[in-house]
């Protein structure tokens, strides 16, 4: 059975500044779902959301539909909704995986599911990243170069106040010689979270086929082992329950 | 200098159930208080705070005279005001410790800095639970008997939905067969985070001095080094700043 | 291609005890393949390894030709040679999965592998020991009942000195009130690790479903993305070599 | 009580090397010990031991009486006898601390408490290392600059083969874009372990006082609460033990 995808994008800067526009004609969330599709093939089934659909594509029947979410916004992160935020956190701690990218690291569902505030230093200079695998046999690191060599990208840097990542798959240098954590990895609930920082709106970033392999790999180590939904819920048993089942 | 402590308390049980006035004449914030002045001393300047007081005594001049917050909450983590549990996580990004007891793990405070449901399983049968130590050389786990007993206290059992602890301190098990991360810890933002379940309002658990003293060892831990509060922050720093400082 | 397992079982007990043997007729060794042949049919190629066989049955090409070592070991440690411990240990380092189980906690691979005593308490009386799941999304815990209930079992105890695991997967519970992490992963180079204590030669632990399955995990999480080993190693590349590849 | 420092140097380099005399006159452990004791003067109580001397300054006395042992090697790993590194594993164990700086993550006993390879790559070029703090509310990071700027330096890069640290204190980025977990931290058995990498006997590393900064700060993290030894061991207790002390 298929991974059911949805690519998450708030798709303001490409219908709003034609460079942006000229970079992604297909919108950011065109180029993942390209470079996904060409990975993943029929391992996937993906969807494209955006800001602008009804409840931002993102109702409770598109993400019971969804096995993996990705989650690109930057501009707009206070027009997203806060009934869809509180719905896709429930689906997470239920069990679907999400994949939050980039600038994404500000967005409401993010900074619900790390409780802290996400804060960092940047800096949009077209700096060369280097991402560096640091956990070799995670299965997002599988193919994947040491290092990937983005050329020009804008620089995200420490300290990236998130909690102690679980586990640590990416750290990226930076050309002005900043460090950042790039590929983290958390469960909240029943989900796994992966937040990965290359590709911002500038640059061609999701047209890597590096990036893009990673973004694949994740897609599967994300997908939960049942479709099924379950929330962890309070339970009050009798003593020895589970002798009696 | 001291640790400046504040013990808060939702004080309802011990306001309006008889019993439980006659466990914790004091309030449970009465005895938690009790326990951390015999054994911190001049090491500690206590206060606390219940939620009947304006802001539930936790204005902005009282959190920034606190180093080290304890909560205590169980039937109103609804009636606690918003405006305060945001002001109670600012604080905590940027600096002051929280130590979370028992059924605080419900807390607003305690899911916003989670990400998490934080259910659990529960029984209040008066059973023995027996908490112990598997970081034996954690600040917090000095001077702790192995295990401690505690001779009846409400079951909290698994799955205990938080995000998996950056050092788990206790396991505790229960007459029934249960088992749970009793004492967790974490970081958020530039503060400390200890969870510790032991302590319900029906059984005199926290005049239990074992239980005092890992209660006095988090307060140690949780301090933060400076009585100066800053919350990570974005910055947008020139290439090479760090030369020119 | 099938996931290739060697099941390494000191056999010893069976061999010389009758009372063992007719619990395990076909050895440890011979119960923990039957379960996960059982259960993962042609994704498996089994073969199994014991302490009396040439080079205990882990010659350089047998190790070549494993994707997952599972090791059971208990009364004769000592009599491992160090050539085939040192030989497995750098199998683990270039990617080899193991899987060690129960008393291989004081196996030289175990300890060799963790830098720690792995020493434990431990009482042979037949009590009931309960698995909980407090992972429930971890690969290895899929389709696990919560708890397992292994009828009657040796009891080991906290304090178990291993370092703090990468992921905690599994706390048990005896009826005597002792708790243990008895489900622990690692990473070590390149290699995967778990650790798994129930299971002792004098109770058809083996021979539980959802032991067995618990194993049949463990096996599809520990195999290496990859069949071609290859140890980390250091390196003196020359500045900027990443470009010039 | 102070805190009983030991420093260890294997003191090859600065007695056969006189440009590397040059740099570090007193040696690298007099160098480190100016330091300590500059920064925490009374709190502790330095020696030093080398190499050259009986049983290498390390016999079970001199152990006995450290609470913080710090390590420096490089040429003459070999040459360390295995029964001070056997000696030396047993006290971590039972809880005396352990700096393990720069070129000793080839030490024996720092391969002996990871239990993986500890390579990496290396490239002497004199290149800028900028040491980062990613967790600002650890001791070790107390008033430590954002970066600490080494102006020449060992570049130390990834994949470094260490078990997936329990803290990550500190990320390098050097000026041929290469990063490294340079501050990591570890328990084993009772005792801390902190791995440090900046410092080379080509660059008067030592001497920087930021540098010295988190050697101090390390120093008093490493102490242990109590100075009794103890090695966590096998016990086997009955049924009910706890309720009859």
């Amino acid at each position: 059975m298929s991974i059911r995808v949805t690519i998450w994008n708030e798709n303001v800067h490409e219908t709003t500044q034609p460079d942006i526009a000229a970079i992604y004609p297909e919108g950011i969330h065109g180029a993942i779902a390209e470079g996904l599709s060409g990975l993943l093939g029929d391992e996937v089934e993906l969807r494209t959301a955006t800001l602008a659909e009804p409840e931002h594509g993102l109702s409770e029947e598109a993400l019971q539909n969804t096995d993996v979410l990705l989650w690109w916004g930057h501009l707009a992160h206070d027009q997203v909704s806060d009934a869809v935020v509180e719905r896709v956190h429930q689906h997470v701690l239920s069990g679907m995986g999400i994949l939050v990218l980039h600038s994404g690291h500000f967005s409401k569902i993010f900074k619900k599911l790390m409780g802290t505030t996400c804060s960092l230093a940047w800096r949009n200079e077209a700096e060369r990243e280097l991402v560096w695998t640091v956990a070799p046999s995670h299965p997002i690191a599988q193919g994947i170069e040491q290092p990937i060599i983005v050329g020009q990208q804008e620089m995200y840097g420490e300290f990236f106040d998130i909690p102690a990542p679980e586990e640590l798959v990416f750290i990226s240098s930076f050309a002005g010689g900043e460090v950042f954590r790039s590929g983290v990895t958390y469960t909240r609930g029943r989900g796994k979270v992966f937040y990965f920082s290359p590709g911002d709106q500038e640059y061609p970033v999701y047209q890597q086929e590096q990036i893009r392999k990673v973004l694949a790999n994740a897609v599967r180590w994300a997908a939960p082992s049942s479709t099924e939904r379950q929330i962890p819920e309070v339970s009050n048993p009798g003593t020895g329950w589970f002798e009696r089942r």
